[in-house]
């Protein structure tokens, strides 16, 4: 059944209307479309607590005890999952983890009807991840007044919470946007970590934005930030760049893209490496959602070099998602 | 290999007293048969203090700390388990998820011995699903004097935890039960949920209860409550009534109804509608255990109308499998 | 791919080396070799504090309050993976459950960067079960100094908490292990547990060791301790034992066995009886992993005599497992 056929796709504008509440805060994390500079900078510093350096304890707290988060992930993932169930317990929520193999979806329930099903049970959060379209600010614009839902990965649009761990990353080896130029590599048009992170990147006022991709793997110029450059040659996109991310690529679409027949090309066109690297500038970093496919999109020497950020981007994912329960839960409070 | 080749089935005489201790009290729910109008009115009062409305916290405990409750769901299951894990977590017990997927009994160990081992490892209470008849009741014999069996729903004869959250509900929508009259529609003849209900309802003295299904689809007449009428035509059985609750249908048993060939032609003949709620006494309300296919056993409409209550069945089950928990545990101490 | 493209297999010397700190501490545990008798008679001393009878509270604790623990279990496991459930649970950590379905391993992520992401998510403890030889050895040797490993089953090679478990029932039993004859009986070739077992049961000074297999199911005699005596009647190896182990024996085994062509068969050969029990030394305990073949391996009246510590097996198994997350925890503080 078409997507259609299921539920309308919320606009960015009612979107935007949606996550905030009257008085301007998080009440739902969709997209990162629509929330201004201080609603991201907010969240970035709130992270900032939730992080501890290697040995020192974890940062945990009781202040989420009482409140139940569920994760509701309706397209498989280990480390989304992991990071969110992580994040929960570390605040003292209950967590419920619902295995999709067994979920009433395939018996044929609506999506609606497994919503309501857990909201009756008092969920205090979702966290919803979806291979279609639309889905997250389908079940938000339905639930009530004391469920929030978060976006943990929506089909190709929206990742919003790794676009978060990726600003955090960035602002915390860089100190700031505005004289940054940042490359995003591979396969932008299918990938919701490049359009979460462009268009957080976008509004904390990133000097140049550059994605760069086969020609058939490039993004329609539509879904894309005004300021973004759309750029084929992997050595000019990387070139004085300050922050170079490479995305994951799929096998089955290297061996669909013209003129790159198999891996090792693909790796020698689009491959972020250690050479390449050279072109970037002084104190690049390397950044990678995971997980990494070596020697395709990333050399593997790079990915375990100095300049790689890529272990800080999954401890700084642990925080953020702290940080996102935390507001969603404190603008549905008092209770 | 056929039930009876792994254990003897034990009879009602025998659950009755497998499921109270000398001093009457619950130490295993098996089933809803056997326990007098006193112990589910006892359940249900207790079911009380779990409830909160929407946005007010939840009830949470730490009334069950240091004991272990372990979901053991050989038939798969989304909502029950979730119920029984945050009833579990919110009075403070550790849950143990067991993943059936890779049980021992696929390896081939007896469904005692996978008992034993957790009965080993000190878990103080086992909630178990079974598509076999008598598998509860085959555990709850063996068992030692410290853990207990709750039946979460096995085979087609009995779903005790969701007989009792159907009282709950009713009892708190129409405060009595002597002068109710409640329809049960579908498929009466496979449905645990209608025998439990059934039990429940008899032993609160409801004043009639009416099983509506297909010729094909009524109940063997030695499985009902002597004061129950078995019915066919939805009309006649929706007249009057206070309490109509509409059962899930599998779409394969559709196919293989006598003069029913579709699913459109079920909804016509049994799908409770807004219209034939008119028939109803005043105030009426409309029930289903979930998941529900909408526009089969009930139409879309009515089940988010006014009437439905079937979203706080929902939140009424955690409440009593809360109350359950606490029961029995209660029946195992002082330890 | 075979193992030795992935990784290089750690030596004993290397993986004695990895496990225990400067201080002689256990960092990780990965095997039993290299554990000297003081190691392992500390690490029974902690079980037994971890242990209460029947009916009588859960020894439960906070002391890892703060802590995670991560199950990694890429191999199939209900027991095991519940046994270190609930030893994490009861010492107060965090636990994080993966589900090795939906891993990271299956789309192409080398095993390393699955542990560098749990290492970046600040996992203390990952308990990891892996078919191929040399996993555990492999993570270990790669993880920063924040973060313990244990082996929770490695291919065919080790188990080193199921042979703590079986020290601490012989122990609670015989109480010395000097003077006692162990006969260990099965499919020895194959079983990581009478792997473990031996040279836990050497390291304690055990006075005579039977290894009892068919032909073809007998150790290489370079991975026995030397003192290991490998047998071929199963009357002879019971004679005058103080401890007979039987181990599971998968049926596709059998039916490859020389002259052992049915379940039947190997019963009568090497099924552990209470008839051959008689040959045993007086007060001589049965003991068996699990999950049983009943009938198979071992008489299934004999499984639940008197003489028979398997149900203690398994409820030590909970307490030894407390006992290793807390000195491995406790190796790497204080942080």
């Amino acid at each position: 059944m078409p997507v259609t056929e299921l539920f309308d796709i919320a606009g960015e504008a009612e979107q935007i209307n949606l996550q905030l509440d009257k008085a301007g805060r998080l009440r739902h994390l969709l997209t990162l479309q629509g929330l201004d500079r201080q609603h991201l900078t907010d969240l970035l510093d709130d992270s900032e607590q939730y992080l501890s350096e290697g040995g020192k304890p974890v940062v945990r707290t009781d202040s989420l005890a009482g409140r139940t988060v569920a994760n509701l992930f309706f397209e498989p993932s280990t480390r989304t999952r992991a990071s969110f169930d992580l994040a929960a317990q570390r605040l003292g929520a209950d967590v419920l983890n619902l295995d999709v193999n067994t979920s009433s979806r395939k018996k044929g329930e609506s999506i609606l009807d497994t919503i309501y099903t857990l909201q009756a049970m008092q969920i205090d959060v979702m966290v919803v991840r979806d291979a279609q379209t639309g889905v997250p600010a389908h079940i938000a614009r339905h639930v009530n007044d004391f469920v929030s839902i978060i976006n943990a990965g929506e089909s190709d649009v929206s990742h919003p919470t790794q676009g978060l761990l990726d600003l955090l990353t960035i602002r915390r080896h860089k100190g700031r946007f505005d004289n940054l130029t940042v490359a995003i590599v591979g396969d932008i048009a299918h990938s919701r970590v490049a359009r979460s992170a462009s268009e957080g990147l976008a509004t904390m006022g990133v000097r140049e934005l550059r994605l760069i991709s086969p020609e058939s793997l490039a993004p329609d110029p539509g879904t894309v930030p005004p300021q973004a450059k759309i750029m084929h040659g992997l050595d000019e996109g990387v070139r004085g760049a300050d922050v170079i991310m490479a995305l994951r690529i799929q096998h089955e679409r290297i061996t669909n893209l013209d003129g790159i027949p198999g891996v090792d090309e693909y790796f020698a066109s689009y491959g972020v490496t250690s050479e390449r690297m050279k072109l970037a500038a002084p104190g690049a970093i390397v950044m990678h959602p995971g997980p990494m496919n070596r020697g395709i999109e990333i050399e593997s020497k790079l990915a375990d070099s100095e300049s790689s950020v890529i272990k800080e981007q999954v401890r700084n994912g642990v925080a953020v998602r702290m940080a996102v329960l935390t507001a969603v839960i404190r603008s549905m409070s008092p209770k």
